[in-house]
């Protein structure tokens, strides 16, 4: 078995890293129909929450253990840390444990790539986000690899983390218009992305500020119970894609409307079952609350890349009958 | 973070981890209420189900991964294999990941041990096993702590598992006694652990074998949705003690029962809510499916005994909220 730390995977070629990220997540959706799939297990606390995410195909089980405490910084501490496990079908023993907290990260962004490709307009160039946090410069990357950006506007309640989102983009030639609140942020933005980390029912811009434009809003903040970034009425007005509707319906931004939500699911679009933005589509709201899915792309990613370093964790008695032997 | 291996498990000393087992589970056992608790969530395959099961209190949240292969020993590998992990519910980070292999060996007879001191007569003097795989030989370490047995009776389809058997008892001082089948196994047994891995709906030994005796049957094999080992016809004349009702009823021998069944959960009985063994009680079946908190109690045993490796899985960032510099 294979113990993969975040050291091993930080010192990868970053570059390299979040394209293969985006093509093995695309490979794994264009084939979505050949995994079992079910909605994420979480324990609630008032100061965080805790989820395994579990999948598989017809050769990798894989779950993904992840946390998300937003006052964890306050303490030095990352709000979600996340650790990964990939085992083989056939015999279900563990093949790798994975550090996953920058792979999550690396995983959302290649996941909102994807659906910027299909749901963006093709000459967005204005790229606003709101919450610069640990996933916000992944978030850019992203972008940057689709659209060439002019400008990013963005805003936090935390000034230092404009401050750090700043710094780490001083160098990347675009214009960086740092806005007061959120609605400054939206108000010319092509593409706006969500990504604060409170845990609360929270409307973060008014349905005005983004009315009749032709904009991609990719809601990757509101992930779960309890949790949500956007104002319902422009829910109401836009055109919804999930990653996997029993999931959303729970923990995502549609949560907040009543009844069923007449929604695309990501795959369907990848796989051209369904347009991606058409002339008719005005906003198009990509309700993202992190589907294990993508954690199961990026762990087959490592296990085909075979890093890390081999730990004995298991049992290997000489006869698989006589266990207790083992103890003597 | 520390790893602790089935290497690091092995190596304790097994009288006192199992002694330390059932403290720590009837521990909690004692403080039920106290838990998070959900049914385990399974993925099955023709061959195996791999299985994830999460439960927390005020200060830890664990989960176990666990399979269940029932041909891996055909080709030199366990049956069943796992791996837990817990995390400090204040920040949710993991504080440890340890082989679970071995500790579900224990921790399930541990919970034997517990159900068989309340519900077993407690002149019990001969023990039946049905199954002599992985398992058996904890099961009669368990048993043993409690009763001096003056026979075994055990029957494995497979011989060579029955040798097994026979080897690391032969100087146990107990009569070994290799039976033909199952019925000859429970003729005269006061306590029958039932713990065969065939994944269907079995019927061991019919009901008339233990009608009207006053009989502990220790049912563990049964434990996933069409595997079971036990005629319901004894379900129906005995009383009912599971770990889980929720869970037990979809897993558990009940899941062939009709409609609700009247069962008590084991914690009612440690915490005396329920009585034990009493004389109006003749057939007892312990409907063990495994559940999470087992796990839990091995992790929380594990984590307090400090052992195992240091090992820096998870990013370190210099500020939580700069990921990103981490790939620089």
């Amino acid at each position: 078995m294979k113990l993969i730390t975040a050291k091993d995977i930080s010192t990868l070629k970053f570059s390299e890293l979040f394209q293969d990220a985006v093509r093995y997540l695309e490979a794994d959706l264009g084939r979505w129909q050949e995994f079992k799939k079910s909605s994420r297990h979480a324990v609630h606390f008032p100061h965080g929450v805790f989820e395994l995410m579990p999948v598989a195909d017809g050769a990798h089980y894989t779950y993904k253990y992840v946390n998300a405490h937003p006052s964890n910084p306050e303490h030095g501490k990352l709000s979600i840390v996340a650790l990964g496990m990939l085992a083989d079908v056939q015999s279900g023993y563990p093949q790798l444990v994975a550090d996953m907290t920058l792979l999550t990260a690396v995983r959302t962004a290649a996941m909102s790539a994807i659906a910027a490709k299909h749901l963006a307009r093709t000459d967005s160039s204005v790229f606003g986000i709101i919450g610069c946090g640990a996933q916000s410069e992944f978030q850019v990357y992203a972008m940057r690899q689709l659209f060439p950006p002019t400008e990013i506007r963005y805003f936090d309640r935390d000034a230092e983390a404009m401050e750090k989102f700043e710094r780490n983009l001083a160098h990347s030639g675009i214009t960086l218009t740092r806005c007061k609140n959120a609605d400054e942020v939206v108000r010319t933005a092509d593409i706006i992305t969500t990504c604060i980390c409170e845990k609360a029912k929270v409307r973060l811009f008014a349905y005005d500020a983004v009315k009749g434009r032709d904009v991609f809003i990719n809601a990757i903040g509101g992930d779960c119970p309890g949790k949500t970034e956007l104002d319902p009425e422009i829910l109401r007005n836009a055109r919804i894609v999930v990653e996997f509707y029993e999931q959303t319906k729970k923990e995502g931004e549609i949560q907040n409307l009543a009844g069923e939500t007449a929604c695309d699911e990501m795959w369907e679009i990848v796989q051209g079952k369904k347009a991606g933005r058409t002339d008719a589509d005005r906003i198009i709201v990509f309700d993202s609350v992190g589907f294990a899915l993508a954690d199961f792309s990026m762990l087959r990613m490592l296990h085909e890349r075979g890093i890390g370093v081999d730990v004995a964790l298991l049992p290997e008695p000489h006869n698989p009958k006589n266990l207790f032997a083992l103890f003597r």
